[in-house]
């Protein structure tokens, strides 16, 4: 049995405290949040503790921690945990400042500790078997991937003042599964962007829908759909053509029900947010995690992972304000 | 918080278990089952007591049991609970021989405990969907309906033997399905049959294939369409047919990722049988249980609803034998 | 080139006029019906004669005859052109009174004429495909069979008076439907019926809504599901379950634009009617007796068809009435 | 009644024949094409005369020429039947050169006849409808669009050779379906392509692969998908996301039978090339054209569509070439 310190009690700490009560081989050891409404409701409903970060880090029985906090955050704790010793699974990103994250990666090395990022979509069942159809050779040879990724509406201004902007807050899980979907390192990127959903977007500085464009030295190509706004709900598909045919994975309908009128055939929408849609990739990925934990397998979506995609979001942004294609 | 005692720890019965532990006002109390093996497993998953029936329904601390053991022990154990004043939910069907079902359910009524009658398909959200749209006048006025059932493949002959045959083992849960969506009797009933999936099946003097029509004092008019095989996963639909439109329901597939090439698109299948397809809706149907216990409301699905599902099942083998309709 | 005699310029008439005049080895060489305004219409349309009957089938330039009059005049102008020795394309049904329908059939056989019956689904595409599909045995053995048939709405009173009813007039496709893809005739059948659309269609006597089961010497069976109405346009579907897989035809869709709002997803309509849907089914059709008048093939679909067809309305009428199973 | 003569007997040439000679306000008065053989194919078929280029521009009888040559014979063909007064319709594009395009232009203004160039794909009911959606607001101010267009496999490499390249062939009907659905002149375009499907095409110095962005005065975004394979058959979709929804136009199948087994669920293909998918729009042009000729309507698809696409195409291929933006 493994015991878990959870670093931060929000709306994703919630998720993943579920996850690991639920599992048989993790206990919930603790609840760490200065925001102490958030961890009083998680230490109640898992009747488990609260902890301070240093009481936590400093607490033998705890074998990991799971850091879900405040992305300004993450680089910190990952080092002290890193220190004492803890296996790591922490939110994306590491940190918004890439030389921060490649700082922060060289004490997890020095310290040897797994470190997992988590990006959750890599366990979503469908994405995955994409991943596994092409591996198998089902399409030939990868050509060109569209990954369509619509929010069902905006942040609040205020929050996309510190969250880095759309390309590192957003997009940055995009350009993670494109890396995971094509299985190589683009050498070019391209990026295109307008503020169209919310003024004060705009006026923070940032863009909420945009289109990307990655080229892989296979000659591959692919492109990255964002939007900020779906009025139909969270709208999470990609496709991937290949020299013998083509792949697509579907959004996940709220329901099979359909409703014949003299109006048209009325179908279900895709399942509303990221918490009912990847509900499944967040238990796996905690499964996975534990794998880590056991000594089984190695973090599946590593530090680099992390600092890699990351780098894309940099150089988006670069795109972006040069009009230029940006060599990588 | 409620205390259940578990009769019967087999496939049903497991499921059933994880659900009481899982809910927040529920605690698996007991598991009682004289198959050793099985009541251990369970026993330990839940850390949790093994009990004898007797010692299950005088311990005060019980307060309802959960009726998962095998179908001939089912009516005795009903009334031997009431006798103790447990609130019951009973895997379908009380008894295959309906004066018993009767008997049963008076010694219920007599001691004024809730009889919850396991259909767990009225919890599915599809149907229970159609059900809730159709009573909002989405289609207007029902005029006929289609159910198709059809399990991924037969059981082994010794348990049709036992089972009472195909329209009381596998047909029941589809006669309780029209009335649930129906919201009204039928008058009339005609059934229709063939042995064609396993010989076996024909020389244990049961069907495998079958088409039942009913009529509605309305007018209305349904169908069901069963088949002991499918070899493409569980097939759980339906079709209503109103004045105004059609609702359907259909499958659950098991992913939704489609696979293009020279020979056509491929898809994922159903999901593959009842443990997948109503994972959800045994969940539900717990919930369900719950506010029973609570008080809030009565049961969904009674012991009426479980004798009436079982007068079909009767009548349409009367129909099957007779080769006429039956008046209801 | 061959000249064909159109006898009955009404709808039906005026779609195989379209097709006579467009197939390049045929000649819409006259027209003849009492009506003069449908006359006039399609022989100026063509830029053609019209012709009296008798004119008709006594001019030696006319080598077949389209007919396509009132119900009631088939049976004697398919004796008439028999005897003048013109090949026959007759649209269903030879007559609604099954003797007479004999009689004329030997009147057919004396005279040693191509008779063509046109039960025009027998051609769509996608019905056809399921014939062959599993005439290649890609579903294994047909076990069950499920042809959905609704109208999008009744015909007035009046019609339904001189049309035989609905199982004579409607339902007698779907009779024959049900012998194209099942290959073997049935042995039983029931119908069950209900007057739910039109009161006037019930104060002719007749039915809108009803169930058919049939069942084959192999213990195959087959059901139809019938309606005068629909909401969502013409229904014309169809599912053949057998021992390894289910082949299914769905409906045409009038587009493939899908709107997703906040709504849900609102997909098109099948196709309005049969002028639509089965469309190409009657210019293949054409093709179909075109093939048979150069005396390559025999008639797909002949007078013993048009008969059985008739029988087995007769016979679920007989069913209806008698509320018992019919053996044929 | 118009009549017509035909410059070029070729593939589409055939196609635009059918559709003259079908349509009740067109005759096909001749054809022109220095091959003899595909001339007399279509002056048989069609029963017509042949004529020279001098013959039928200085034929008082012909109204309206129709252009389906070889692509550099287009511009010098629409200034001869210019400078006659015929009416023209002419095959996509004009000219490769856009300072050719403009002269021709010009010589077409001079002699103020009606010239529609043939983007046919504007007629697809598909593509149509979702234009007329998104004009009546159904789902509010239009954000992003992505075009997919794959043709099933690449032309020869000595094609490619005088085609002007990928962007000028055949996403040129992409830009200006970009332009019809938008509504509005993009102001910057970007452009990446790889050679990925034939090497022979990447010898002829050309790509076959490629994604364009381009961006709108309004911020509006729109992404084409290209590629000269696809195994599956043509594919050719659009999705139009805006503030309140999304329009999605997808590929017409070959066949609505879907087959289930052990395997999966196989569809049908979407329609083979353009020659099916674009039947309706090739016939749904020619009555645009015809409304032209009748001066009911001005041509939908004048020169300077024409040539606005060709500039597209010219500034993609700078794109790709400088690795930039470009400002339109």
């Amino acid at each position: 049995m493994f015991n878990i310190a959870l670093l931060g009690a929000g709306r994703i700490g919630q998720i993943h405290a579920g996850n690991i009560a639920a599992h048989k081989e993790t206990t919930l050891w603790s609840v760490v949040d200065p925001n102490e409404e958030n961890a009083t409701r998680i230490a109640n409903q898992y009747q488990t503790r609260q902890q301070s970060v240093h009481e936590a880090l400093t607490d033998p029985n705890v074998h990991a921690v799971l850091i879900a906090s405040a992305t300004d955050t993450h680089a910190d704790l990952i080092e002290l945990a890193a220190k004492h010793g803890k296996a790591i699974f922490c939110e994306k990103p590491v940190h918004l400042d890439l030389a921060r994250v490649r700082d922060c990666l060289k004490v997890v090395k020095e310290y040897n500790v797994p470190l997992f990022i988590g990006f959750n979509r890599r366990f979503d069942p469908q994405f995955r078997r994409v991943k596994t159809e092409v591996e198998q050779g089902r399409i030939g040879k990868p050509e060109s991937l569209v990954i369509t990724s619509r929010d069902p509406s905006p942040p609040p201004a205020e929050y996309v003042r510190v969250s880095g902007g759309m390309f590192h807050d957003m997009t940055i899980h995009d350009f993670d599964m494109a890396r995971f979907i094509m299985g190589e390192e683009p050498v070019a990127i391209y990026a295109q962007g307008s503020n169209l959903v919310d003024p004060a977007i705009g006026e923070a500085g940032d863009i909420d829908t945009a289109f990307i464009v990655l080229k892989y030295a296979s000659g591959a190509l692919a492109t990255i759909v964002n939007s900020r706004r779906s009025a139909y709900g969270y709208d999470q598909r990609l496709e991937l053509h290949g020299s013998n045919g083509l792949l697509s994975a579907g959004n996940i309908l709220e329901n099979q029900v359909q409703h014949f009128s003299a109006t048209g055939c009325n179908s279900a929408l895709p399942e509303h947010f990221f918490l009912q849609r990847y509900k499944e990739a967040y238990a796996a990925e905690w499964q996975h995690f534990v794998a880590v934990l056991r000594g089984d397998v190695k973090p599946d979506c590593s530090g680099d992972d992390g600092e890699r995609a990351l780098y894309l979001a940099d150089k988006a942004l670069e795109s972006l304000r040069s009009k230029r294609e940006i060599a990588l």
